[in-house]
């Protein structure tokens, strides 16, 4: 069965601050009417660092689309490398036995994806599938551990490698002014994270089951606006909500395997903001606890889109694992609205597959 | 086993002549050195007419990117919803049968990707997964039959969606002046293809094998240069000498299934010009009639990108389809570059599973 071992990732060296944030904030928007409501807004999201690609002076430039994505290409080759040799040594396989690579990344657009170089540049096999998304958004980490996991589900011996890379800071749009922009503007981070899924052995999240959840009738909540300067991230003030009606295609999911979502032993969830991991905690009716590891990832890092998940699953490794067969629930949410949810066990490379 | 089903094409209305491509070329690059050569290479693609979303001379014009790409949004959504349900009545599918929808596109861009739009708009189930590709171009025709085989091997009861939708002709770009760019203005067409790929039952091909394969450091030979105006499609010229490399690679999928690449039944491949339609005749040594329906698909819509291994598996279809237990080879071309390849055998539906 396939088990997702533990992830590799790493934040730029660029730091920006909650206070440098606000300081920026109440500088560029001075005469901005809702500044105090969006300065709260940040306050709130309780992200205390981001680390971005380059010094801040640089992020607040808008070079256009066409430099802009350019750096995307540069930043990426420059930096997923080291991260896959992580995972892939952490998952103790070699470029040689992954099957599929599956790059999720809604910070750039290339064509071809990252995935063709990174098989040319690490010398991955000439046969390996490539899986790019670029459309899913914040959900992509946990569309990615599930495709991994079907992937492997009908080819028992094959190795999946996971990658997630986004650089949210070279999306930032100076003239976007609605309070949601504000507000992301002091949300998101950058990141990349890789992971490998094992078909046989390895130690970590031994997948059981997959599902995906659709909010009906909010494709429009979460979104691109894409224009000729780039992406422009739209997000409805009702997005932080979507929680209510989530949770019960959590619970539906982990019932639809004999578990009850209130009491497992894990939880590894997208961190989109604050109110996400409060409303999870009470809709699934379980301590604000259980959320630690996401909860770290959105205070150290912000939001760091599809390498969230990955982000916050790092953390429960560094904590020393669960116990054996501690069953556990993994989520990523985004555009559409999306729910990717994932059950699974703990599973040290020592036990029977 | 995994059945793919009869795939339902569509064409826009506005059809564009070889005589008025050739026409239009010589009255907007009069001046341009290299025009006799450009003309000779629009001649030689063996295109008759395409069909494309907009009259000519609105398609002539570039209103810049955010509007071309509302544009794409508008037509996909009009012309997407038809096809999809074509594809599933021929199937035997409702919309609540379909486990995953996998999309296919790389000539608009969304975020969410139509996916969220379809599953709301045709009433898809809230958890079918959503597999939104942009990234593999014209070999995504390949990747989504192949991924929707990888998705019903995991879960033989499920069925696929496959979705490409693809107007290539709102990626004109008036300023590219190179020979491969006006080469491309007189070979890519548009179209949106549908098929289902059924987990049980179906008529259509029984997908046995698949497999990928990226040629060695040619990642930058098919990519798109992402600038403010859009995507502006790059083409090297060694690409159409291409199918030497990969014509192996089908051999080899072919050989580790047990089968001769030379002696099969049927051959339905991207046809991204005819020179891989002669060279793979060539190299796999079969006869040139056995691209018939690849042929006719490039002839009568020109490339249609991801279309393309759809609307000839269509045309096979509309021939009366193959006997029964008929072995094939299906493949797509594109960016990376990547062979996306599949072998099956024509099964109907009265026969066992």
């Amino acid at each position: 069965m396939a088990t997702l071992c533990r992830p590799a990732v790493s934040v730029p060296e660029h730091v920006i601050t909650l206070e440098e944030t606000l300081e920026l904030a109440r500088t560029l928007h001075a005469d901005h009417p809702q500044l105090p409501l969006a300065l709260r807004l940040i306050e709130n999201t309780g992200v205390r660092t981001r680390h971005i690609v380059q010094p801040i002076e640089e992020t607040l430039r808008h070079p256009g689309f066409e430099e802009r994505n350019k750096l995307y290409e540069a930043e990426a080759k420059a930096r997923v490398p080291a991260v896959v040799q992580r995972a892939l040594d952490d998952a103790e396989m070699l470029t040689t036995d992954i099957d599929v690579i599956i790059y999720v990344s809604c910070t750039g657009f290339m064509m071809p994806s990252l995935t063709a170089w990174l098989i040319n540049a690490m010398d991955f096999r000439s046969d390996t599938r490539q899986t790019p998304i670029a459309q899913l958004g914040c959900a992509a980490g946990g569309a990615a551990i599930n495709r991994a996991h079907d992937f492997c589900t009908a080819y028992p011996d094959a190795n999946a490698l996971i990658v997630a890379c986004e650089f949210c800071s070279l999306c930032y749009q100076p003239t976007d002014l609605g309070v949601g922009s504000l507000l992301s503007n002091g949300l998101f981070g950058d990141g990349v994270a890789a992971a490998v899924v094992r078909g046989r052995g390895g130690t970590g999240i031994r997948l059981e089951r997959n599902g995906s959840y659709l909010i009906p009738k909010t494709e429009d909540w979460i979104a691109y606006d894409v224009r000729a300067t780039g992406f422009h991230f739209v997000l409805d003030k009702r997005v932080p909500a979507t929680m209510e009606p989530l949770a019960p295609a959590l619970r539906n999911l982990a019932s639809e395997h004999g578990w009850n979502a209130s009491d497992l032993d894990f939880y590894i969830v997208h961190a989109g903001g604050p109110r996400i991991l409060d409303d999870l905690s009470r809709f699934l009716d379980v301590p604000p606890e259980a959320f630690r590891f996401s909860r770290a990832t959105l205070t150290e890092y912000g939001n760091i889109a599809s390498a969230v998940v990955l982000d916050a699953l790092r953390r429960l490794f560094e904590a020393g694992g669960a116990e054996p067969k501690a069953r556990g629930l993994l989520a990523g949410f985004g555009p559409g609205i999306t729910a990717e949810m994932a059950l699974g066990r703990w599973r040290h490379s020592k036990e029977r597959a």
